[in-house]
């Protein structure tokens, strides 16, 4: 039931064509439509930035094609996740001004770049091989329109490294630390930051490492206050929520 | 919003004291008045039998007893599970005809007892410390107006004690198996009967069984077809849905 | 020992060709004959609609195929679950009339199309990863003569979704809920429904879902009343817990 | 080494006192002076508001009364966490004017009531059970000079009690989601708004919720895009970094 | 129904007083009487020393007096494992003559002394701290009439300790090793003899122990050919498995 | 130093040709030739039937002939378990009569066929799933010496399929129990029984089966007495231990 | 068999009184007389600072009195760990010089204040919740005759604390860092030292700290080179290990 | 800022051409120009032996190398480990002189052969298995300056094996002990030395080794004092640590 239906219905009740038991039962029965209307506005609000986000991982190319054809009607931008060579090589095909995030393993296509916000979104990875989590927090910040800032290899084992960056860890507005192994930069970032940190475990590591998991616990119990986590590898949410954090510090 | 109150703003409206636009925002606002009468009729069919259950475990008497004291007005029976002695007392000065089922746990308070439904749910238990689950299993069943019966201390290690029972076991509607330690006792049972069976594993046991985890992870595993479980010690949870099932039977 | 085995030796007793001692050593020495006489008339009864299903997983081609000629002797339908493409070519040469349900990784091969019982069996799926164990559920559900509906994709992060279909949600006599990562849906279902709710976690997720464990977890500590669990991933067991459960609807 | 300290020896240098070897040896040697200005400088700043938390679970009353009344001095307020009836005691002797929040299981310690940040902080609880955790965000989040509105006591188990409050969910700044059992309320949560959600598992539950295991896995692997989570009934934590992320929203 | 039931049913049945029908009913309906008869048998030549056995763990001291009052009119020797100082009182007011092993945790209450078979169990423990489980071993396995030596205080970090006793160790039927923290006694002595070990791990130890789960882990990976395992603590279990194995020796 | 080497010492010291205080410091600092003499002595005792075990998983086909062609030199028969198809080739080639027994996993290569022990052992499997597991324990008990009856596909959904075979069950001196899944199988066996019962755990299953983690937990916290337990799919250990346990029953 | 026993042996075996395989024969079944004697000597040279050590979780104050009455003949310190007061009491009472390190949960009694070797171990802890585990790191090198510095509550959330103190960190000889919660600081403090760094766990932490696991993983895990780890909360073995370890540098 | 910087900006303070507060915010500023002096420092002696390690598992042939040749001017030998047979090809061809130790894994490239540490590192592994990491922690150590010893095949189960090495056992100045399965051979060895010894669980082993984790604790659980543990697998870790203890032993 649009609005357009139930001004109609309303019209129709005023009109006496119909009780007003049949106007509530019309609204009971369908509230949903109401309830729609004011999530349908709230969802097209949060579309603008993210809600096209295709999961790849679990898609044939021809899905994630056709997915993406579909979402490209209705937005400005499109964010593809954990995508293979094949997804990419689909989509460069149906979409020729898409661009592949090789190391990210993500792809977008953008119609327009976005404005970008003011504010600066701080990607910070441990090591080298935390890098495909890194770019995927920030690829997925930045298709939605934020500015965004690497630092990485800068794990605790050689904290001058980290130290030498003080000013512009300091100075970013939303922090994404991404570490594997036992997980312990969070833990010294915020330290030396009053901003937002989330944490990000990637599956780098061997033997008592368990994929992640005591990079997950070492950041679940981060002596450093402020730390938020998501789960093991997962850049976007790390850079969704940072984007939804510093999408506060621009209104 | 009553649906006195939406007939009411109906009426305003068909008198245009309100626009059309500020009907369809007040259903719009408020569309779980409407949802909610629906839900609400739902919920109380559902309540008939089972929405007055109070977990004691986090609560104090007082608590306990203000909450049922609620209740009484807008239902037959109340079920409170995991009481305590302090629990039962303080009900028991407080209703009068409120029964304490010790081993259970439970008290119940009923103003008239429950008219019975035909078909029958078996309580199996494989040994004696699996009762106070099993009883919880059973009360709860029993007030909500099923036919209940015990069959315990029947595990597999003398499986004469279980096979001596195969016509009881095979003529019950539902079937809830409780056990401990290496929880086989419910494969078994599967393997007898055609009737639906859900297993209750119970943190009885020491060392490797891990509070029930060695019970529970047997119970998921089973080879038995038809085996459906609930968490630990949960016999609140297979009760109510034996209840659940044993009420398709009946209708 | 058959009846007719039975009868003749009570006959021959009779005759005083054997000693009272014999009869009674041999019903002693075969008492499966009698306690077969009555778990082979369960057990026939049992197997109209379920026995035949063969595990495809552990088997080669050759290996089901030729169980399934076994069985195909004695039964109206047979449903082989976890097949490969190597299997399902194989019983499409043996069984030119068998179907290959894709998806659900199941072979159907059936006589005649069953009678299906008159309520229904409702398969909700959070997700798009989640159809290949939701398909097992609802095929296996199928095939032992029940209606089965789908209702796919209706994770909680959207409820609007869910919602817009409560009507055929709160009509359904049994319900099984498919969901991975947090496997909350479940929950969310139960809540708006008086039905008995069969959860399946999937191994769907990444991370800290643990191959489903997260899932495993989140339905064993669901919030709603009434719901039971079956194994990670396995559709075939809540497809026919829920039949067991629909058959006593209908009797 | 303090700044006027630096100038004298500065001076000193400029007389010709000391070489120009020294002063850089000296600035060598004490690094962390001039690390420990920029350090304190923003440590002074976000001691405004956090700095002075004490965690009080591990610390005699005595121990807490020496360290708060070391702080009293530089600060306008201190927050004192996992108190119990004694530190309270204690507390109160010392500073007549703190409040001892009793289900939060803090005192707070305030010169003066804090100048409140215009935006919102949203506390959410999924069950009675989870109040201890959700008043420690709150009054975390309050100290800290936020506005704290609660809403409590709405599980996914019956969705039109969260419903009901839609629009005050969806005005906040930041959302604080508490849940234990299977912890699904963020997802649902998060579903339903564009602001950032922190998932704060507790330790609720029996059985497999293994201490907050199922709901912390549960909230790791949310559906929900943007959840960010924090440890196992670690409600301070929650009520930091909400902080955090509305201060940004205030600048 | 007993044989001689049996027998007068078939005595009517050749009188004609009984059909044919009737009397196969009644061996179909009561097949575990004659399964009864060969399991009883069983059973009681199995109840020779060790059907008596009580947890008194999970029961109250006038249950466990009462149990032991019935078993006592059938047996000849009693063992009650894991009793309080409460269950050791009680029954020694029962049966004054009983026993109390405090350190083995046990209560033995026997007729006359068993007959001792042959051969030796010899039970080692690790350390002082396992002498608990091992004394429940070599109690139960003496209450079932093995000799049964004790070789404590020799793990492997003082191997000379352990060598110094080859001969004993080489010359025992049955070897039953203790051993909390690394578990790593059974693969030693495992290596040095010929006969079987029974590996038991205890919860002795702290932090990475887990309860046990460590020593658990150790002995299930014995590199030690011939090495079996019996629960966390399962003293009482593996005396009574060295018992089954020495009984097999004598015969 | 050999036993010649010892005597040609002392003959040396009685020609006082070495000092006493040489000759102990020789044994002192060759000790082991002594204790390796009793070592070894039992190691051939030993060695005469197992000693020759050669774990093929770790080894190259050329490192496995290698090591068999010097074993050949000093024993009756060799086993080599966990061998892949190169594994056996290339030991056929080099052993012309050596048995690859495919379902096992194992070669035997054995220079006479063995006397047999008068006792029997049975291995029983819950299905045939299980094969791999229980051939390689039937397989080890045969070449060290011991008769081995097989019963598979007996597990506990089908109880009939077991308990007919009660007699074979319980003659039997020793009962291997091979099952994956929930484990259930040598619970109910241990119940029927007076004998030995060593359970294997295989890791049989898919979800919260965890690779065996279910069975062997199921095992270890058996309620039939007298079970003991070794690892996940140890087929070897299991066949090893029960025949150390026959070889106690027939001396 | 004592070096004088042999010399009598082999004084009679030069006088033709016992024949040459009378002595292989007697040193063979005592080959540990002779191994006992090289050990012993090596235990009692290892003994010197060590063995002494009596581990008081598991023993009565009586006990631990008589194992420490015994010990003080042959030794010239005991250190007694996992104290309570009344083990303490006891000690006091029958040592009157024995001191109770409070904090550390431990009691030293020494004849004379060792000799301290020259280099220095550190001990550095990150809380103030890990005293008692710190303490008894220290005080059981100090006792083994190491001089030993503290360096407590130099967390890596407040990094300049522990840069602060870097000379002192990179001039010791071993570095025993203790740390709960995310256990970081080992890895910090690994990367500003070219010394062995032992890592301690602590059991500080709740939730999903799980009892010192998250440390334990981070420590294992560290990306610092030459970090080594104990046991959870095993003050005492850090210190040993140091000990040992410095041992090494001044010899 | 260099030095040369510092002592400018100094000059020109002197000049008068800046003000203190300019100088001291330079400084400020800057501090880990300063503290990375110190740091550079430090850092050039560690890395005199060991900085140059490359971790290859995670990189291609070309970063290797890339990496390698940019290393090599600065030291005199490289070690990469977790080589795979590109990545050794494609060093060989750029470093003639490399070294491809085959069964450590490692690549090494030397400029000359190191002067050897007086003292001696001994690896001891349990089992064949363990040869990989044995060696990837030999040729760490040897790549280092040490003098290393290697005693493979030396697992629990066969002691005498192990003993007949006693002395070479007991001169070593560190001790590496290399295990999976049940890890029990540091234990055994700590008993029999009083150097440090460092543990390695392997991941060798199957079912419930769970990948080293039943090693792991082994060790971590260890009877024998002085043992200290790395990562699962982490031949280079513990080759890393005993190299710094080695070098502690030589200065």
């Amino acid at each position: 039931m649009t609005p357009e239906e139930a001004k109609t219905l309303l019209e129709r009740f005023r009109r006496e064509e119909v009780s007003s038991e049949e106007v509530v039962r019309a609204f009971q029965t369908a509230p949903f439509v109401d309830l729609g209307f004011a999530k349908v506005d709230t969802h097209r609000a949060l579309r603008k930035g993210f809600a096209e986000v295709i999961f790849g991982a679990s898609k044939t190319p021809d899905q994630v094609v056709k997915i993406a054809s579909e979402l490209i009607h209705s937005t400005e931008r499109i964010l593809i996740t954990r995508v293979t060579a094949e997804h990419a090589i689909a989509l460069a095909e149906a979409f020729p001004d898409s661009s592949h995030h090789k190391i990210a393993r993500c792809v977008t296509i953008e119609k327009a770049p976005p404005s970008k916000r003011p504010g600066q979104i701080l990607v910070l990875a441990a090591g080298t091989s935390d890098l495909a989590v890194s770019e995927e927090a920030a690829i997925t910040a930045e298709v939605m329109g934020n500015s965004v800032e690497r630092l990485y290899d800068v794990g605790v084992a050689g904290l001058h490294r980290l130290l030498a960056y003080l000013p512009k860890i300091q100075s970013a507005n939303v922090l994404i630390v991404v570490a594997g192994m036992e997980g312990a930069l969070p833990s010294v970032v915020a330290g030396l930051v009053s901003r937002p940190v989330i944490a990000v475990p990637t599956s780098v590591g061997y033997g008592a490492s368990f994929g992640g998991i005591a990079a997950l616990l070492g950041m679940l119990n981060s002596c450093g206050s402020g730390v938020t986590v998501v789960n093991i590898d997962n850049g976007f949410g790390a850079g969704f929520a940072a984007s939804q954090i510093n999408a506060l510090a621009t209104t």
